[in-house]
């Protein structure tokens, strides 16, 4: 059944073109069909789960850089080749490591006036403390806005560790991150800048439980902080907070080792399902294989690994494959900084292949349902994603706009003018296990990582199907400006 | 309004009498009406929750025989007599300190065939690591069971570490802990015995999360274990199993500094709201004042604590004061083994006033609701406890049966002969929480703890109001053999 129907679909499409913007788009019946036949399959295929499985059990935590992330570059090339994809390899680049010390816990507590542990770990990027530690009264900002506007001329933070204590609001798009994340990036700057001995912040997160919430800080200019930086839980900030407002002064103490390494080696793995009939054209899907070190990096993004190499395995188990190639990249260092994103578009703008790219998307927001599809294409290819919309539909995914960036390791790719569409999970709990050490695979719902593939599996061999150009044509806007 | 029903209740039940087994027993308007108003008030105050908060944020952790737990002790001394509570103490006793070591964290890691870290915790009592860990090869035991039958002559375990898998069951009623509380109670002694070098344990407890559950070993002749032992989270439970059913055999390491420290002092913290006409005549009710060290001991016993310390103030705040003394006993030292328990017990029996503890009932399950009200009262003191009930009932709370026990630290006293009653708690969710770090303030619903204070102020008045012995007359049986 589902051979008759590609080849059928593949022979009615051979002469299908894009009409004008405003009209309808009709995929054929032999396209929809395959589509709609291979989220069958995926809806009752536990593919995806078993390579999460695989990932998170047999690496683990996989902090770039780390012989960890080596691990997981071995285990790339590996599971890509048992799943039948080809020109596996692996692109490797230069990286400064950070990590936290030799071990995965910090010591942080209050001292006074109630002493008592905390539950905290060091942000990417930090400093450590002196080797016995530090102690110093904290200064309480309610917001990082506060922060901002603390009065230059003072020295009050200086000898001081500042406390930011900004909550993050919970959504279904994560919007509420970029804004509760400005302490976790800048916060330091600020602090540095004003001669305080440390930064504690409130987990960025939405946790309710006594895990702190790690993540990369910014480093405007390259400059790097030597100052430690840690968050602490939900819970324990709850506790900064209620002391602070009974108006006694609170101190506290670090000890952590946090800090950069040196030059090591990480790297992109990258496999593909040929096109047909012009594989030089690349459909580029994938996820980022390193992982924070304290969880098993299952949703983040353990869960966008296995969903893009699920979807493109069950395209390539087709009795042909679609028109262009489906390039799987499993991402190298994207939690310090996008790096393997970066360097894969760089070798993209050397090798001369960067306009081969026809469109591209990234899975890396956690395992729950598809329920937008959003889009980035030249006004033109509206019409073919609104139909390809309508074949989505059945899977309970509504058609978003056309605004959208392709996930993080995309945003160099973006940059460079490569269209994207991005396939929205509900993340509305997301933040209750990200970057915390209970990212781990009982929070992954079966049902919901096949509904995952399902969506990707029909998008991703319909883009590869369809004889489109995405780009903006010459008479089109872009909203490129938009992806970071 | 409470002032008149109070003053009217009194003269209204100086005749009460208690009527034979099956009749029916009916509490004057004025005593009930002055119960209902006593819960009205309670549902209305926010006391129990200032109380727990002060508890856990002033104090925080308080592991029994640490500074923290002298900590709490003043803190007790110093609330009770804020409230207003009379012949406040403290009575000391000597106890033996186990610590975990220098800080809470404790390193635990799979070395082969996928290193990883693992998030664990000692268990109470257990020994410690060589300075410089170990490692070893573990023995997979689905269940305790399998443990304490696995072949006596065999040397398999020699050089080993056992680790045992049983799942605990989650329930209202908590019932499924004793089960799956074995193999943390009497692991060690069957994995000591066969010259295993340490035990791992999947946690006991409900979480799904990343927390480690402790809780104290059983010492049977009071041997202690010479080797670590140690709970690793459900996650990591979970990850051990996957790579166990692989085939592949597992090398873990631990390191951690556990151990007895020496002889120190605990102490109970008492305070009475004096009786009006039989102040010998003692209704005691409390919580414990030790907690584990991991969490702020919100759940496990602060709550225990404020919930019997706010209803007894409330009864303090009548205009007089009922019939017998209410004596709230903060118990210290009760996760460690009953230490405070037993001591109180001792020091009643040396001061000949056991005989006066006319009722006893603990609260130590939690802060939700109450739904249950049970009783250990001899035959005769049924139709009391019977009418009780019945005021008890708009609180949403059914009348249980006559088999229970008063809590944990009311065992001593109960088989001393003391009476028990039981406001049962919803526990579902209580062993989420229980001996991790996530036993914090924010789990506490400060509606559901409200309606325990009103159950608590209801129930207690009662008990200290009404003329009835509770204790079993001569040719009644008891169940006091049901409390352990």
């Amino acid at each position: 059944m589902l051979r008759t129907l590609v080849a059928a679909g593949v022979i009615g499409l051979a002469g299908a073109t894009v009409h004008a913007q405003d009209e309808r788009y009709e995929l054929s019946d032999d396209v929809a069909g395959t589509a709609r036949q291979l989220a069958e399959t995926a809806l009752e295929s536990d593919l995806a789960y078993e390579i999460v499985e695989s990932l998170t059990t047999e690496v683990g935590p996989r902090l770039a850089g780390t012989p960890q992330e080596a691990r997981a570059r071995e285990w790339g090339v590996e599971t890509l080749r048992e799943l039948g994809f080809e020109n596996v390899r692996v692109e490797e680049f230069a990286l400064d490591l950070w990590t936290r010390g030799e071990t995965i816990y910090e010591d942080v507590a209050i001292v006074s006036p109630y002493p008592q542990p905390v539950y905290a770990t060091s942000l990417g990027g930090a400093g450590s403390t002196p080797e016995a530690g530090l102690e110093a009264e904290i200064v309480f900002f309610d917001s990082y806005d506060d922060l901002l506007t603390f009065d230059d001329a003072s020295d009050a933070l200086e000898g001081k560790l500042v406390y930011v204590n900004d909550r993050m609001v919970a959504s279904r798009t994560g919007e509420g991150y970029g804004w509760a994340n400005r302490k976790r990036r800048s916060g330091w700057v600020e602090a540095e800048n004003r001669g305080a001995v440390g930064v504690i912040v409130r987990s960025v997160g939405t946790s309710s439980h006594r895990f702190a919430h790690t993540g990369m800080m910014g480093f405007p200019d390259e400059r790097m902080p030597e100052i430690p930086v840690v968050a602490v839980s939900a819970p324990d900030a709850d506790q900064i907070e209620r002391i602070h407002e009974s108006g006694e002064p609170i101190v506290m103490s670090l000890n952590t080792n946090a800090g950069w390494r040196g030059e090591v080696v990480s790297g992109n793995v990258i496999g593909e399902i040929p096109g047909r009939e012009a594989p030089e054209e690349i459909v580029v899907i994938g996820g980022h294989l390193d992982s924070w070190d304290l969880g098993t990096g299952a949703l983040d993004d353990g869960a966008g690994v296995a969903i893009t190499m699920a979807a493109a395995k069950l395209i390539g188990d087709l009795d042909q494959h679609p028109r262009r190639t489906i390039r799987v990249v499993l991402f190298g260092a994207e939690e310090v900084g996008l790096v393997g994103a970066r360097a894969y578009a760089a070798a993209r703008e050397e090798d001369g292949t960067l306009d081969n790219h026809v469109i591209g998307s990234e899975s890396d927001f956690g395992a729950r349902e598809i329920w937008r599809f959003d889009s980035n294409v030249g006004e033109h290819a509206l019409p073919v994603m609104d139909a390809m919309a309508r074949e989505l539909a059945f899977l309970g995914i509504l058609r978003g706009d056309n605004e959208g960036g392709g996930g993080p390791d995309m945003i160099p790719l973006q940059y460079a003018g490569v269209p994207m569409a991005r396939l929205a999970q509900n993340g509305e709990d997301y933040f209750n296990y990200h970057h915390t050490p209970d990212d781990t695979l009982d929070k992954i719902d079966e049902d919901e990582l096949a509904q995952n593939v399902a969506a990707w599996a029909m998008f991703t061999y319909m883009a590869a199907e369809l004889p489109v150009d995405f780009r903006p044509q010459d008479d089109e806007g872009t909203s490129e400006d938009e992806a970071n």
